[in-house]
């Protein structure tokens, strides 16, 4: 890095990336420019600092590049969005290796393009830690945008994506296990892999009420969509239930649900449809929406260790 | 910052403020939404690292909040257009105090408000020290955007607005000077004001062929249009002269010319204008575009101390 320097660097960002159809201007000038055919876009920014978002000895650069677009990538999809391009703007220690940087940037594209888009430009600074800010841009091409508030009594709450598995990779990392013993489970910590196509797909005819991307944990964001919508919202235990991860919660002596209900991070999409509807291809019903306020679990407040009274209300 | 948590810092950066005419929606959901009138947008971002971009004790939290701000909507003016919404990751160590992110937050929101803009949603994330990643959109309205590369032979330059005011400040507190002595000058350096209002009121008459800010230094910057437009362009050293600096340059024994040439973080816009019109308000020539390539001054490459070599070509 240092004897890249900054323009060397950015140069390294872009060199031989071909830019996303709605980019119609990309990195070299002041600013970027990107077509908004719908004469309205979605913006959102996340940001990930080394050793709190990820760990230099948890996750290869390539992993850390493809988990940075895909967290934000994830909040345009649960506006029912596609993404169309990114700002990447890296704070980066002096002594960081043209190869990590390589890795990380390969990581940043591999995942923009995964989820429909291009890395239009950035900003790249010296810092004593790795930090990566990123700005998702999304194109709702004619369709309003899903807000977290639309949920009505009736509707069906539904999942596409995984729960909890982020969660159960981060404990058997922190535990110290072999990551080789549970593959897939680690590498959904160290790389969320949101099923946009199961929202981007979905039929014109699908009505989706509200939705919004799991990140914070499903209790929390659910909660979010509850007191946004002011409605009460019920999950069943046994629909949110994934056997997958029973294995390893054994081994770590910890509860499966738990980590289904406030594991964040996991980048699933939670939704409510219209009552009366076939639920489209990659949904999985998981609750209901009623009058009334906060989230129960089987009709009860959830009692689990992750502070989730604070988010119980009168069910 | 600890007490106050994550949500409830968003919910502070939020409280009582009223966001532009082209932000259709805030903060609060998954993502925020932007009208786009052209049909597309401008974007650009860039990220603040304390220590190196400012000095808690130089700046106040109101001034480092506007630097943030200003920075990012020059880059966007630099274009044509017009600032409509900002995005604000901000990485704050737990021990910030309330006070200091209040006065940050009134300095973003001034200046977005400076600017045309508003706030329109962020992160915040806790981190060893302040980073400040700052995501500016803009509406070009019906004008193409203004890039580096259009300028040609016969085309005058032209500058709006200071240049070194920022370099010099920065030399006088590095002196330890006290600011009480020039405060205009350092609080140029704390605060860069872009003259946005001499790019966003130019006539629809004007025909500005390129145009960019002084971000990284005059030479730099010209040369990066030089560059871009495949033209060479020659400055008249007595043209950017401002005596506003030479006392503080002859107490700091330094040369004045080398600050406006060389200094960046002023902001100021410089553009190129087809030959033979009445320059607009705000405006002042600097210099002319010739055939070739490379910057020169008075005909001459600079050989000042700053680098100035590897801009320079056959003049």
């Amino acid at each position: 890095m240092r004897e890249l320097g900054e323009f060397g660097l950015i140069a390294r960002m872009n060199a031989g990336r071909g830019q996303a159809p709605n980019v119609v201007l990309g990195p070299g000038d002041d600013a970027a420019v990107i077509a908004a055919p719908a004469g309205r876009y979605v913006v959102s920014a996340d940001m990930l600092m080394q050793d709190r978002h990820f760990r230099l000895d948890w996750s290869s650069p390539h992993e850390i590049g493809a988990k940075a677009i895909a967290q934000n990538a994830a909040d345009i999809v649960a506006m029912g969005s596609a993404p169309s391009a990114f700002l990447v703007s890296l704070g980066c220690p002096a002594e960081t290796t043209v190869d990590f940087i390589d890795g990380l940037v390969d990581g940043l594209w591999a995942e923009a393009g995964r989820a429909g888009g291009s890395i239009a430009g950035g900003d790249v600074v010296s810092a004593p830690l790795l930090v990566i800010s990123v700005t998702a841009f999304g194109d709702p091409a004619d369709r309003p945008p899903v807000l977290r508030s639309g949920a009505r009594p009736g509707d069906l709450v539904a999942i596409a994506g995984r729960l909890g598995w982020s969660a159960a990779g981060l404990a058997l990392l922190s535990a110290g296990i072999d990551p080789g013993r549970f593959p897939e489970i680690v590498a959904a910590h160290r790389v969320p892999r949101p099923p946009y196509e199961s929202v981007l797909g979905l039929p014109r005819g699908a009505a989706v009420t509200a939705m919004t991307d799991v990140s914070d944990g499903l209790l929390a964001d659910i909660g979010h969509i509850a007191e946004s919508s002011g409605v009460a919202i019920d999950l069943d235990a046994d629909a949110v239930r994934d056997p997958a991860l029973d294995r390893a919660a054994k081994l770590m002596d910890a509860d499966p649900l738990t980590w289904v209900l406030t594991g964040g991070e996991d980048h699933a999409f939670a939704a409510t449809f219209a009552a009366g509807q076939h639920l489209p291809d990659g949904w999985t019903p998981i609750g209901r929406v009623e009058a009334g306020d906060g989230v129960t679990v089987n009709r009860r407040a959830w009692s689990g260790p992750v502070g989730w009274e604070s988010f119980a209300g009168g069910g």
